[in-house]
């Protein structure tokens, strides 16, 4: 099979035509589907439909509970906890977020823990639902651990990640979505195919040494924190957030993705709001980050570096591109989507017509 | 002069008297010495009376106020926003951070950003105020700019900081206090001094070429970001969560400690504080979190890694030790202080007994 380009929609309709096929209500396969699409229109193809099939295979299985509801457990004005009941991740850390901009729109300020939850793709989906609020939205998940603590040799934490989304109107919104290790897996499994080193600071073998050989990451090996001490404080602080605070699993109580899949993994979520117009006006506000956005693009260069990037402006723009000219699928994944359409009975995603995409 | 120790209470009670020379209020000058002690007992040296000389400068000079009082511009159930009225960071962040604490006490959540303040020294010590009412404290502040964006050669962000303390009892409180670059100018004059090289990724030179030589740093050269695009990113999400939101000084509008010491900073400090028991009974958090520390800690280690920390916790056993032992004060920052005392009429510091700090 040939790589292909498929529209968004397409691709939409086709992972919500799985959801539904493996159980979902309309609603929450609505949503999920969104979620793993917004990462591919952002080029960030890691957390895109590459997870379709484990998703519906945890949905099978039974480590994804078809039926949840996230329900309510706790509240007080700026905050509450949420039970995920096991449920997909993505309903999850919607109704998650959707509740902290609620109690923000009350009070100013909302933080809403959910523990029973599960991966829940792309943060920076449900930070960005703050935006057309005026408000600043956060997203933090743990997930399952795959680093040591700084010293140490064994798993104890994950790849833990955070998003964080700001208003900039007329600009887009500056978007930090970021994990907490040096590096994601899939690149290290990118140069374990390419048979390329990699950098010392990646990862560790599985005797907890710095290594440049992939394979050796991979046989056992873990992720180092990003920045050193600092990455494994801010990868703990995530997740004593998200999987402490809210009751949920935390450290090696959280199970990873692809192992497993008859089991709920235990993965928490905090999300939080801000109201900017409690600290000063929304359109100041903009104006500021205007500014700011101003004297970070009008920064001299070093050699070799076209033009300063704002954080979340190079996936802005591929979205706005991918969305015209479609998101690429290369062969292996058209392969495994091709086959998850047999094994549910559903019709193929179509890849778009060549006159499509031409404008 | 030798190098010598003195007790913390003795280097309080002197650091108190300086101030009050200076023109401070007694309230203001025992909080602002309280920091700078508090920094010295933790041995973060950097944030403590090493400052104090300048801290005076500033106050003659009138780039600090002492006249100043924090006064309240905007609130909300969960939220609120101080004027710093240029006074001291100390003063200023302690009534951000305590006010943050009573809106969590009655919403669950609080945050309260502060503009027109000044250095503000080891954020831990607002963030660790939460600690005694089972709150998560939080404190961040913008600085001076000496990091550039990414790709970039100019200085437009500060090496901005941040802390974060949680509860944690019978334990010490896990405390991750951090700045977003590689590493602090203090490390790099260190280098200078003592004419090592130093690793490439802490510094640019003034030409923006990543550099070893820490003389090319400290001439018109900047701090790295730490762990390269995503510490240039949490920087600017710092200086936007203080200085724009705030409506204070941000980017190249801030100023650093030792320059125009006649002229305000244009500081902006955010704390917060998050209720734990709004979410888990705080024991039960606590519990956790004694779970969590014990899995970190037993986490087997690498060749050479004696034990694994928690972050704080070296923190913690140097302040119980320095506690008792005395706080070291090397000869050349003795000498400044001695002239200190000389220049304000107040009796210079004594060093420990030979019998103190014995048992």
């Amino acid at each position: 099979m040939n790589d292909i380009r498929v529209s968004a929609d397409a691709l939409l309709r086709f992972c919500r035509a799985c959801f539904e096929k493996a159980g979902l209500a309309g609603s929450v396969a609505q949503v999920t589907a969104d979620n793993l699409v917004f990462a591919n229109l952002r080029g960030v193809d890691s957390h895109g439909v590459i997870r379709l099939k484990v998703y519906v295979d945890r949905l099978h299985a039974g480590g994804f509970n078809a039926a949840a509801q996230a329900r309510v457990i706790a509240e007080d004005a700026a905050t509450a906890l949420l039970d995920g009941g096991g449920g997909m991740g993505q309903a999850a850390a919607v109704a998650a977020m959707d509740l902290a901009i609620a109690k923000a729109a009350q009070s100013g300020a909302g933080w809403v823990s959910c523990r029973n939850s599960n991966h829940f793709g792309a943060a920076a989906f449900y930070a960005l639902r703050a935006i057309d609020r005026g408000m600043i939205g956060f997203a933090a998940t743990n997930s399952g651990p795959t680093m040591a603590p700084t010293g140490g040799c064994e798993a104890r934490l994950g790849n833990n990640a955070f998003a964080i989304a700001i208003p900039a109107h007329p600009h887009p919104p500056v978007v930090l979505d970021m994990a907490t290790g040096a590096v994601a897996w899939g690149k290290i499994f990118v140069a374990q195919q390419k048979k390329q080193k990699i950098p010392l600071t990646w990862a560790l073998d599985s005797q907890g040494r710095p290594t440049d050989d992939p394979e050796a990451a991979a046989r056992g090996g873990l992720i180092q924190p990003m920045a050193g001490y600092k990455g494994y404080g801010l990868s703990l602080v995530l997740d004593i957030f998200t999987g402490v605070l809210s009751g949920g699993g935390f450290a090696t109580g959280v199970r990873t993705l692809y192992r497993e899949l008859d089991t709920p993994s235990g993965i928490a979520h905090t999300c939080g709001a801000l109201r900017v117009d409690r600290f000063i006006p929304v359109e100041a506000f903009q104006q500021r980050m205007a500014e700011m956005i101003e004297l970070l693009r009008n920064c001299p260069t070093v050699p070799g570096a076209e033009r300063i990037y704002v954080p979340g402006e190079i996936e802005d723009q591929t979205a706005k591109h991918r969305r015209s000219a479609g998101i690429p699928i290369h062969s292996a994944l058209r392969q495994e989507l091709a086959a998850l359409a047999v094994e549910l009975g559903i019709p193929e995603c179509p890849p778009m017509d060549a006159g499509e995409g031409a404008h």
